[in-house]
């Protein structure tokens, strides 16, 4: 049985145009680092001409973050389906849990005017499950 | 029994600056589109001193956005607590479902230095419960 | 002598997430407004397979802009060159000059893994001369 | 005769969602990029209380950026003035240039309610100036 797969870990320092007019870091940006983290996760691991477009997305807000603040994004696959994955996202400031996020992604063939969802080749499969 | 409270429509055109290489709609502004549609059905209907942020989202995506598209964001609010309410946000193009997603917002005093939980004063719970 | 060419004016409501932890907009959120009005003042006067990439942008910026702020940004084809032109955009909030800004793009074919400035098509000249 | 001062340098990796359906980055982020740039090079430099908004910004832009690029950003602060100072910024990927740009900021003091541009003190003025 499988609990978690592949594994990655993202450093970032807060940008100040993060943040808002509350002084803490607007919450789409926590996206745009989900975002920023599964791509370093999946760096290199797929040829051009498929995609991981989004379907689903959530996240926990714990605790604010403040401008220059240093964050830990750990990302997790936590499950590998046929033709699509969840990735699973912890955002640390030091020791202090910030927020906790998920996105499901569809692998798809990229087409001329669209998508094709495709099953995941075995190497990538592997890859995904950290096996 | 209150099945939905009060709602709101916003209306918007896709920014080129809002999608990315995959030439449609980077996730992350589904948010940033959520969070303007909260600002409008919100407007005006507390005093400063007091916010509302956000501790949990979420969003489905159906189907893509192009640049210049035209959106609709329908806003319900869906649950008022007593210190919390939830909204749900449904995108479409015309009759096209694009996305669907909520918010969770704690109602809050501003205080020097932090924010506190605070019960929704009765004319701002009337309010959003659309009575 | 030609002075001024095509005009537009795009009216915005400043977002909340377009602000900073200073409660003001951060600046680059300006360069976007620009964009949100260039392509209001080019809408649907090109082709398909043709693009007008930006080689040169500026701003000053007179007053500060706070969330939910209504502006207008007015913008003018300021020159029309060969293969480029100039646009200058004015951002005021009611009387009051927010901030003032260029953007100086050319006009370019696009091709398999490229692109190729090329010259003006006379129908889009003249609609950007404003004649 | 005082010709560069302060200099900084920042490494970055382009973000998906920096980029528009161009394929390319979109504009604006170069200066979220300067803006992130100036903070590195200020960080700690002065005092909480005070502040260093924008009042001009402008760039030029050589060659595109893609996905993923790594990218440096050299910063020199190339003026010190009583109360403002201009820092321009390198954009390189490898030898390659990419962009050039410019900021004009005021050393201001926050007071209630608003700010008020304030002359430099010794200390920051020295560490601009490199020396």
């Amino acid at each position: 049985m499988q609990t978690t797969g592949r594994t990655s870990k993202t450093e970032l320092r807060v940008r100040w145009g993060e943040t808002d007019a509350a002084g803490i870091v607007f919450y789409p940006n926590y996206y745009v680092w989900f975002d920023v983290a599964t791509h370093e996760l999946l760096r290199g691991r797929f040829e051009r001409g498929f995609g991981f477009p989004i379907i689903e997305s959530g996240a926990k807000f714990h605790a604010p973050l403040f401008p220059d603040d240093s964050i830990t994004i750990e990302s997790v696959v936590a499950d590998v389906r046929t033709k699509a994955i969840r990735l699973e996202h912890t955002v640390r400031r030091g020791e202090t849990l910030i927020a906790t996020g998920f996105e499901t992604r569809v692998f798809v063939k990229l087409l001329v005017g669209g998508i094709e969802a495709t099953p995941l080749p075995d190497d990538l499969r592997n890859f995904l499950r950290g096996s």
